[in-house]
């Protein structure tokens, strides 16, 4: 079943164009700040790891749908969910709403690497987080 | 056929991140700067349209697959290519090369809105101007 | 007097750059999204002047002093003040802070625009709501 | 007398805001490509220093004026003079120009920082690169 995260975004002058709406790569900044605060709450320390050298997450792929525009001073609200855990990787839903308005969905895979850049088993604790997140703790 | 369009795109500091590349939404920031090039060569005027009311373009859906790396002072080409074009829309194909290595490609498709947000067909001579890019001219 | 407004920022990857710390021109998106939500909370409505073609606020002068870096993940401060009220500008000091450091200080005028882009008076209640936050409503 | 350096931006959508202008901490990102670019045709290699450990430049003071909208699709030049080098900062005065007309101008002091944030001597062969921009080299 797994836990959705939720995390309140407001827009500001710097995320839209002169379209007037929300800038279609800032969405992929809203969400990344979803994840980041997901990882925390879970108890992932993403500054330390980097920091010690263990390594960083890096998006292998990413598929977003816009589904309607937002604007300045609209509350949205990212809602995520862990939906696969690998060794290496993981693969996160996100929605971004206003209201009961689907605004844009994404499919987001990160997967973790070393400081050289390569492919590494992402460190033992946070995997049991992210299969805590995903729901999987009873099947295992 | 079609053709190819391409773009160069030097990273600077701005582009990356603290774990040492650019960072991944900064990629969509690339691409849409090779397609606002490659329409301004092929005589569509975006902020003419936009300001005479006409529409503007929208991103309606993005895939991007991250394959390497790209760091600062990098020399990137962005090599785009229109892949079908209906009437409200169109779908470009965009990879980002450092020399022969891929560093990311994506699909993407725009659809032309008028002011209000809604879908609308395209300027006919913008729909001639995609076709030629497309390379279908020599089907009709 | 005056009262001092505070805005809370999280640093997120998008924030950072190669060296670790925060992009410099960062600090300017952090401070205006405290300067639209000290506009917000005095009832300033940003969003409805802009789409009634009332006018929107744009900076003309800014100084910027860094004094430490920020990293991922720390939690900041944005504390800003009115400094001074004019028919068609404010002038905002802002100062960055994480627990008792300062990371950097700021001032900033902004001008009220028409949409030709031309100086314009701020509506009256905002000049009064500006002046309330200046501490100078006692005064008058 | 020293010499001027000239590198030339275009204005896309990302740069902009729903103002339909540049949005004002994005001039600081034009002006920081324009003073890498500076330093790279000097053969300052700012990237080979970061990865090597031996330091990185850092903005210690910035102020910019407002002078003049800048939107899509321009054309902008920024012309960067160097006015002053010491030992661990220099500073730079950047213009922004459309045609002839003043977009903005700044004036930038960037330090020398070591890998832990502390003030450096700039590398020898730098702080001469500095000077020949300058133009003190005929006067020493």
């Amino acid at each position: 079943m797994g836990s959705e995260h939720r995390f309140p975004v407001r827009v500001y002058f710097e995320d839209t164009d002169l379209s007037g709406v929300v800038y279609h790569a800032n969405y992929l900044r809203f969400m990344e700040r979803a994840r980041s605060d997901m990882l925390r709450a879970a108890g992932i320390d993403q500054r330390g790891a980097f920091e010690s050298g263990e390594g960083v997450y890096a998006i292998t792929n990413l598929a977003i749908r816009y589904r309607a525009p937002a604007k300045l001073d609209d509350d949205l609200l990212i809602v995520s969910r862990v939906m696969d855990t690998k060794a290496v990787s993981c693969v996160i839903q996100q929605r971004v709403m206003r209201g009961g308005l689907l605004v844009a969905e994404a499919d987001v895979t990160a997967a973790f690497l070393s400081p050289e850049g390569k492919p590494r088993r992402q460190p033992q604790p946070w995997l049991e987080a992210f299969r805590r997140l995903q729901g999987e703790e009873e099947t295992v």
